[in-house]
């Protein structure tokens, strides 16, 4: 086999309580990939569909992550790599998560699978590092993974596996404006209050509690954040109408995906989730912002070949 | 049936990453009361043997808990309480939270169960204040429900129960000194760094996780506090010998005992309990301090009926 083509999913990053450590993995918005096995040494991107970004090797997020894959195997072939983007860069769904895992990932397979997982994700946080200043995990885990995934530390890296429920589906609406990932991380105090960092610790426990006893109230009790929201909500307009109307129809939690402006909803079943997607659009269509909305299952595999 | 004697279990809080929400049952030292309900209305301390405490009801910890109880109730009776003391006040094993505790548990037994266990820790938790000048509940909670259990929240108050592996054992060493419960909470700071809030919250998701994976070797790596060891490991004289060498006898995790000066080590197996007693008593014996060291199983049941 000298070509695979994957799917490499958007994520959710954060999930309320868990910044910077917690993530899940959906399963109907994603970037598709094609990576090729060639005789000429060496990272090339041949193609990229979907958005404008830079085809010099260094410059790309995917490249970057494959770079960092190639010099640590130096394998005696190249690899050539199509970006078919759907995954809007900026959006706060993982965009350069999807880039920088799927390379790896569908090289990993090409070669025969030197790599576990983990390891994987090491080389994509070279290229999340390029989309957003600092080597993060907390959305190539869940792409990677699949499922929930909880980011314990970077230093050694070490990414768990949380289960979830069957029957969670996730509401995201997009609203295309723009906050670059560096700039809403800049935005966060230095320091917090001794008391919000105890409630925080306390909700992300009961949210990996309420994963692995599938109970859906504890998981709506959980799904709070008194350390991120209070200041990244200010740069996306409407939250608080979408957060209240979202869990006015029956969202376990409402809340930013990742760095945003993504806002993401859990909800128990998809016929709650659709109700909580037509609360968001009812929102947004009077704006005059441009949106997208997904809804998807959580997507317990993660990348995968197609 | 008038009369009630029970075994209210020492309890440690905390537990490494989990500061003010974390909490085990310990099953081999305890406190022993008996309850008794009376004719004659009110609530009266009629025995204390073990320590020095006030017989005042107002001044007792279970005379504080009990009133509180007795007043939301208002029954037509009255109680008399006998407190056999094991547990030293001011050891950092729950000492007052098992008076308050065991009063309370004791009276509803014979008031036929109106209250649950939550609405029992409530009225708990105004005994603890007397002792600690806050309402906690991290030490309440692990001694009603036994096991391993999480407060999620004191308004409203929610506890959770969380599972663990059969073969987790606890030694703790409680050196002689004394430290105030106000005055190891006065020594913690009012802000912490982001950061070290992340790697806090972290540590607590994979605990939980740990726990109900019976997994030690993640349950040792999570077993970690950048927040309040820090502060509080200075007033206890040797600490930093102690918990290396726990460690390097094979201890899961050493850490704090609620505000100490006691230091608990969570061990898999009586044998590696025994190897970590070893190592605290060999460093403690040349001390001059007094100490007492303790090995217990978790205690799943919580309180009980003798």
């Amino acid at each position: 086999m000298n070509e695979i083509k994957i799917f490499s999913p958007a994520t959710v990053a954060n999930v309320a309580c868990g910044y910077d450590v917690l993530g899940f993995c959906l399963n109907t918005i994603g970037d598709e990939m094609i990576i090729r096995k060639v005789d000429k040494k060496g990272i090339t991107i041949t193609k990229i569909e979907g958005f404008n970004l830079p085809f010099e090797t260094k410059l790309n997020v995917a490249g970057v992550s494959a770079l960092a894959m190639y010099q640590a195997l130096q394998p005696d072939c190249g690899f050539e790599i199509e970006i078919y983007k759907n995954i809007k860069p900026g959006s706060g769904i993982g965009s350069s998560a999807a880039s920088a895992v799927g390379s790896v990932f569908g090289m990993n397979v090409l070669l025969g699978k030197p790599f576990n997982k983990t390891e994987l994700a090491k080389f994509a946080m070279k290229g999340e590092a390029l989309a957003s200043t600092c080597e993060h995990a907390d959305n190539i885990a869940p792409a990677l993974f699949g499922g929930f995934t909880l980011v314990k530390g970077l230093k050694p890296l070490e990414i768990l596996q949380i289960p979830s429920p069957d029957n969670l589906y996730a509401t995201i609406i997009h609203p295309q404006i723009e906050i670059k990932t560096a700039e809403s991380r800049a935005i966060l105090p230095k320091e917090v209050k001794l008391q919000d960092a105890i409630e925080q610790w306390a909700n992300v426990g009961s949210f990996i509690h309420s994963l692995h006893t599938n109970d859906y109230q504890l998981m709506k009790r959980s799904l709070h954040d008194c350390i991120v929201e209070p200041h990244r909500s200010k740069l996306i307009p409407y939250y608080n109408e979408v957060k209240q109307k979202t869990l006015d129809a029956g969202a376990l939690g409402t809340n930013i995906s990742g760095s945003g402006p993504s806002i993401f909803s859990l909800c128990e079943g998809i016929q709650t989730a659709n109700l909580v997607k037509d609360a968001m659009e009812k929102i947004y269509s009077n704006t005059g912002i441009k949106f997208d909305i997904h809804i998807s299952k959580i997507n317990t595999e993660g990348i995968r070949i197609l």
